[in-house]
Order: structure tokens, then sequence, then C-alpha cells
């Protein structure tokens, strides 16, 4: 993608931290395209890959298991203090739209990443929000080494 | 990508007809990510060529946007009979995300078609819609050449 100017705010300021990223809005809602494109071409090929059939499918990723994602893999710096999980599910879209737009990751590396990492009877609605925050924080703790490590004090 | 599968069923029927793609809800379910992330960034990016400051946003594209879109291409034979708002909409979202899955077109490419065919100020959210929906035209009459000819009779 060519579109790392739309971060040369984020990455020149020498000062970055991590909250300027993962509490930046624009970011959560190119992120939130990203996260509900990838899981539903993931979950239409996990499906698929377990079945006769084809199957096609869609659907926006819940607040639920992107905020327990994050918690879980241990990147709630990047939120902002008090968050509730609705703050934290958009740090979740800011993080991955960062790393995306950065060109450490691609949206098909993402998806296979997801693939991989997603197990169970997605068609169980429970077992499937279990899978998927499983899924997504395998997937934050691969962007891991892509995100800044400093904290502004 | 490596999703061609997703559509093989489609791509193998050799009585393949438009509407078959045109209505597939799954489709339209991933082709609504395609849609919402690539003019996320399009937008994003034309703001900020057009500005001083970097702009990073995302946005929903509304049914009107998709629905005239379709109709200014004359692709209404992909869509339903009898088609509201919604469903033509519906049938661009199918129709954009079942091009990409046959790997006739990348986000990157569709990203940039959108930048390339917006105009105005997109601040004023008349003048969005219209443009938007020039830009959208221009995309699905870009895509024709991968949409199959014929129709069932």
């Amino acid at each position: 993608m060519d579109f790392e100017f739309l971060i040369s705010d984020l990455n020149k300021n020498k000062n970055l931290f991590q909250k300027a990223i993962g509490t930046d809005k624009g970011l959560a809602k190119i992120g939130d395209g990203i996260v509900n494109l990838a899981y539903s071409v993931a979950k239409s090929s996990y499906l698929t890959n377990n079945s006769k059939n084809i199957i096609r499918t869609g659907l926006k990723v819940s607040k639920t298991i992107l905020s327990n994602a994050l918690k879980n893999a241990n990147l709630k710096d990047f939120a902002k203090n008090r968050a509730n999980a609705h703050d934290l599910a958009n740090t979740v879209e800011a993080l991955i739209a960062y790393v995306w737009l950065n060109n450490n990751i691609t949206l098909n590396e993402i998806i296979k990443l997801l693939i991989d990492n997603i197990s169970g009877d997605l068609t169980i609605r429970t077992e499937e929000i279990k899978n998927a925050t499983i899924a997504f924080t395998n997937l934050l703790n691969h962007l891991k080494k892509f995100l800044p490590r400093e904290t502004k004090k």
C-alpha cells in the first residue's frame, strides 16, 4: 500500500508515544474496516475449509472480542486511562491500522493469521466469541514488534 | 489474495448468470468491508492531499451512493427484480467482492481509482454524496470487463 503518508505525523514525532496511536479516532475508523473485512474473509475461509460447501459470510467483530484481545495481549498501555470496552476496541482497531498503513503487515497476512488461529465451531455464538478472541489476541501479539515501546511520562 | 476458492462455485457454474453474483448475500457482506475500508482510506488521502494537515477518517458508505452508482453504471441487470435502494447497494458490494476475490483488482487499486475520481469539498455532505456517487460509478465502469455478460433467460 502507498498510504504511509497518512501516519507520517505519528512517525515523524520524536516524542511518539503509545497513547497517541492507540487513541487516534481516525486510525480507529480505518482499522474498523480492516478488522471487519479481514474477519469476514477469515471466517468464510475457515467455514468453507471445514464444510463440503462454499460458505461466504461477513460479520462486524464485536467490541467484547476486541477489548478482551487487547487485555490478553497486555496492550492496555495504548488505550486511554479508565477506558471502557468501546475505547479498548477502538484501540485495537487503531493499532491494526497503524501497522497496516506502515506496511508492516498486509491484509492477506492479517487474514491468514486469523485463519491459522481460529478453531472450534463458529456457528455456536459463544464458541465463536471465545475463539475469535484468541485469534485477535494472537494477531496483536504478532503486531507488537511493530509498535513503539516508549510511553510518555 | 489467495481466496479465489471462496467463489469457485460461482466460477465453475457453466450457467453462471449475473443475478447469482449480484444477489449473493455473503459476497455483499464481504464487499461491505471492502467498500468501507477503501472509501475511508481514499477519503483520508484526498482530504490530506488538499490540506496542510494529515486527516484520517472513516465512513460507512451510504446505500444512496452505492445504489445510484449501480444505476449510473447500467448494471441493474445484476440486481434482483423490483430491487429497492438497499438491494441495489448490496449488489454493488457483491460485484466488488466478486472481482476482488477473483484477483482482478486489488484493494490498493480500488482505493487509487476512488482517489482519482473524487473531487470537490467532501466536508459538505451533499457535495460528498454527489462526488462519491461519481467515484463509485467510475469504479463500477472499470470493473465491468471482469463481470459475466450473460443473463440467464
